[in-house]
């Protein structure tokens, strides 16, 4: 049994030289603030600056990694507090959930969830032996006693967290009231937010029409015509702006692009807005407006990321019950080559446009990725996403694009979690797996070690803010 | 030279303290009964227990990995003993088709039939040089010398194999005499047979529709309609069951489901069985009996698997002249996000329902397999199937599935075989590849070594018995 | 600050048994001659054996894997002396451009170009300290200098690389003057040519049907039908087999072919010819003539290479000002399997005839390509290719084919490059990661030291020696 959960040589090459290369360029990385870029915490947690709830509510109901795998393995999500949308009771005491969640701890062993818990175990908690059934209720208390403090509220932690900026995420009928608050409140932490618009570019998106009229409410523009709908986002984009944001993000469902005459788009938006729009239609327009919002990122310099390939929520009954976001959405086989096309024939060539690219789809990586990323100006690749934000998947990702695409095209770490909690846990993990890249490279005598110190120093904080303009 | 053909550190990592805590997991698996849940070995075998042929008869004619690679440098199949339909005449002396092998056996250099060869002439044949032209007849005549003794007999290899079941496949029209004659002959060796019913669902199975007229006589069910046929399954299912079948395998071309209602299928049905069925039809057909196989599981119990993405006898000449599985089965592309959402939105959540998923197409491991498998509790991932079933596949398998589905969500070894003295081989490969996997989580200090022992006498033994319900 | 830019152990696995296992296999290899069967090269280089240009002109402009790393990081290409077809000025002074090379040479961490580009610094050169801003100037001197010495000039260059044969690409519509040049001249250097039809197969092809006229000009046949126009190739093959060519090449975008009848394949060509065909029909054309070109190399002798898979000059607008060929081809998904079954149908079996498949989608690798090339007699797998043509792309090549290809179905190394300075440069890192691949091989005992110093060598030469008939 190991007297700390996580090792100081976790995730480094076994072989001695090359884990002595890794140790000293993790050594110089390991303490660098943090600039989360992407993720989707909630700005309530710091304007407000309450306690967090209990450790269930805090890490188990929250996190769709944790409850998939065991939902996988025949628990059900009302057994671990997840909410249904019919009001079915579930899980309410918090002790109970986490016991049940210790029950089945070693689900996990060889997952990235194991390892972002542990490293919050020991590093937010103190503790430093594995959670079993048996030390449930102690872990428990422990945990419970310590989010009673201040200093883990979340002000208090953003600060030990060493975070230098986060941005979260919000859709233009937010009001950004958190957001305001928070610059209000005199606090120093740098929280931004990010411009996230499908809920009223994806005509499939729950109340899209009822969202559009909300939008022309809100800015003052005919969101029924297509130059009203286009103006609206440009006035909450700069709105966005007066709030911090460098970026805007689209979770579409593919990468595809178009780039139609201002007469053809307004038609497509007619029949969209007035919902007659069939599938292909649907596809069309949010391909347009991949576009368009490149258009004005060219103009207002905001970022743009684009995240496609996930088919959301893919079991039926399981949005019904449980709603979106319920760990069933599930990566497909994704296009860049010929999907992109339209918008790269129109901006792709643009030095002062900042497009980045995530993907779900790790055969992309080498094949399509990197060598567009490794010509195109406009553009730069994401970290490794979701269920390859891991050690084996960020591994793959740089043997997979660095030779096309170098280290210069890509633009640093994203934890895009709502796991606050969790957030030092992943960036550790992405600067362990980088220096131990760079380390096997140094080993081979393929970059020199004082460049390597460059690189790692890039990949775990410039290039973040460099390519997010933060 | 080496002293041996197997050393005791095969596909260890080479790194010293790795290497050491491979051995330390394997040590403790090395000896455990082999629990071979789907395979090919014929039960006719266990049944008359009469000596097997000449080594090549044994080792070389039904080998497909040994003679498709022969056939690629230019051997015809006619000199290795492989019968032609057309009645063309063939090699039948069993040393000189021998001696064709060893002359060639530099082909196999970096492939896992090599490493399984060398295993069955070692620890079958006491052979501990490496198999060349020149030492080609003596080792014939050794192991034809073997082959003669009782020792080597198919139930004697069962028990020295330490085989604790092991199930064949049939198909719904095979009465299972010879299983008959096994459970019958007070042998205690367990062979279970498994449902394989390709013959009467893929419409263009040779002989489908004589197929479905003898599975009526069978049953005494009326094929000609569609509640006749699925109760001729059921019938099927249940006779298969008495003689120990806990699963049924299905080889379709696609992982395609469907979920048509009671009159559509009827109907469809109608289609297929009149040969009135198009290509979208026998498709649709093929689909909505994966959907069917699965509502009979849970009621059943048997253990659904899936094989898909093979272009079976992908050679029109070939298989006109030597006939069906010969080495011409190719991969495809293969999708599963969206062919088993009709099957899983009526059946994955259950979680009495164990479905196995195999894969030919390695880039659907991290992007598709192991989030399904990581939520939906019906799923679960076959190991690495057929050209994966190598280091280097089973390796990758578990880099791209572990991270997303754990260790828990799989199910141990397949060996997938119809090579009866390869059996401990492949179990043996299978489990050094893992303990390899293993030791590496450990030496970066991912998992701790006591939770690798116990994780490898998961993939070893009880993984297979718990998926397969053994 | 190391001593030499090319460590003796580059490229080798840290861990020092494997590396000293490596270090073995690569001295018996290292000296072995450069077979060279496909690549890019000028034959008038070898035929006026005229001193090449500046460092810049020879080591910059020509080489797309330099400017598109540099363009992608917002360099424009006028700046790096790349000519714009419309006849905008570009920069002329090679000292400028290889000052802004050096200034940007750290993007090329981690790229084969960066080890390709010291190893021509440091073995050709005498360089032996990394570019810098700093020490660009002296670096151009050097080089410059060493460029105007007779010891640089092609002929002197081509038999210190050692080279024993080196194939060209010409089209049909080349007189192959450069090489009745070189053969007339009694230099002993052997420099062939490859016969590359794309201009007169693609309909997309600039100058198509004006290609077309010439072809019958020079043939004397009449290519305004199809009979005359099969036998312009086969009169063309003839004459570029004079000139030594063993092999033709084919960039078509898919690995799709066909095997119409001769009726059907007239009647296309009619419409293809006189401009009358569809997207369809052109593509119908392109895989007719694949089949085409393997039944004239069964005749003919000469070995079929596919290179599918590209989307040649993919931004419209730089197509527009620069030309082809400008670092915009984006590999595409490729697949082989329902592609090339016309074509194996028809000469599959073939045991005389060999076609070379390459691949910029590894995810054909072990899916398609390995059990294809396994078993097919006339299929040979290519090298790791273009983008893959890198240390992680072969080293995923060989992990990824060997075990159901086999070594022995592949073909060795082709450097594919027009860059001829770096042609050992590009052999030397092919030979490295070869050799670590196979100490692997040996440290975890699949197989002997002496069968990986016999394969290595096939690897580094026997191989394409063999397959490409040289």
């Amino acid at each position: 049994m190991p007297k700390t959960l996580i090792h100081k040589d976790l995730l480094f090459p076994a072989e001695p030289g090359v884990r002595s290369i890794a140790r000293g360029l993790y050594e110089r990385v390991a303490g660098l603030p943090i600039v989360s870029p992407h993720g989707h915490t909630d700005p309530r947690w710091y304007a407000l600056n309450e306690p967090f709830p209990d450790p269930a509510g805090l890490l188990i109901a929250p996190d769709h990694y944790v409850y998939r795998m065991l939902f996988s393995q025949g628990v059900r999500l009302e057994d671990l507090g997840v909410p249904c949308l019919d009001g079915t009771p579930v899980e309410t005491d918090g002790r109970t959930i986490w016991r049940r969640f210790a029950g089945h701890y070693h689900l996990f062993r060889g997952t990235p969830t194991r390892l972002w818990f542990d490293y919050v175990l020991q590093s937010l908690f103190g503790i430093d032996e594995p959670l079993t059934a048996a030390n449930a209720n102690a872990q428990y208390d422990r945990i419970a006693d310590c989010l009673a403090r201040d200093g883990f509220r979340p002000r208090a932690l953003f600060e030990r967290f060493n975070i230098e900026v986060i941005a979260t995420t919000e859709g233009p009928l937010d009001d950004l009231k958190w957001h305001a608050r928070i610059r209000d409140s005199g606090w120093k932490g740098r929280v931004i937010t990010a411009y996230r618009p499908d809920s009223v570019i994806d005509p499939d998106f729950d109340g899209f029409a009822k969202n559009l009229d909300k939008l022309g409410e809100i800015t003052g523009c005919d969101t029924g015509t297509w130059n009203g709908y286009l103006e609206a986002h440009r006035k909450r984009r700069a709105y966005f702006k007066s709030f911090g944001a460098t970026s805007s993000d689209h979770g579409h469902l593919t990468a595809e692009t178009a780039n139609l005459s201002a007469t053809e788009a307004a038609s497509l938006f007619d029949r969209v807005r007035n919902m007659r729009a069939g599938e292909k239609d649907k596809r069309l327009f949010s391909a347009q407006m991949l576009t368009e919002m490149a258009k004005m990122s060219l103009d207002d310099g905001l970022v743009l990321q684009i995240h496609p390939g996930s088919w959301r929520n893919h079991s039926a009954a399981m949005l019904a019950k449980f709603g979106r976001d319920k760990g069933f959405d599930i990566p497909t086989s994704t296009d860049y080559v010929s999907a992109l096309k339209p918008l790269l024939d129109l901006v792709g060539l643009e030095r002062d446009l900042t497009i980045i690219l995530f993907t779900l789809d790790e055969t992309s990586y080498a094949r399509e990725l990197a060598p567009l990323a490794g010509v195109y100006p406009a553009l730069k690749l994401g970290p490794a996403w979701w269920f390859h934000d891991s050690p084996e998947g960020m591994r793959r990702f740089r043997e997979m694009t660095t030779e096309s695409a170098g280290f210069y095209n890509t633009v640093g770490f994203n934890d895009d979690t709502r796991a606050f909690p969790s957030i030092p846990a992943r960036h550790d993990v992405a600067r362990r797996v980088d220096c131990a890249f760079l380390a096997r490279l140094v080993a081979e005598h393929r970059i020199n070690e004082n460049e390597a110190h460059e690189v790692a120093h890039e990949l775990a904080y410039t290039l973040a803010k460099r390519a997010y303009r933060l």
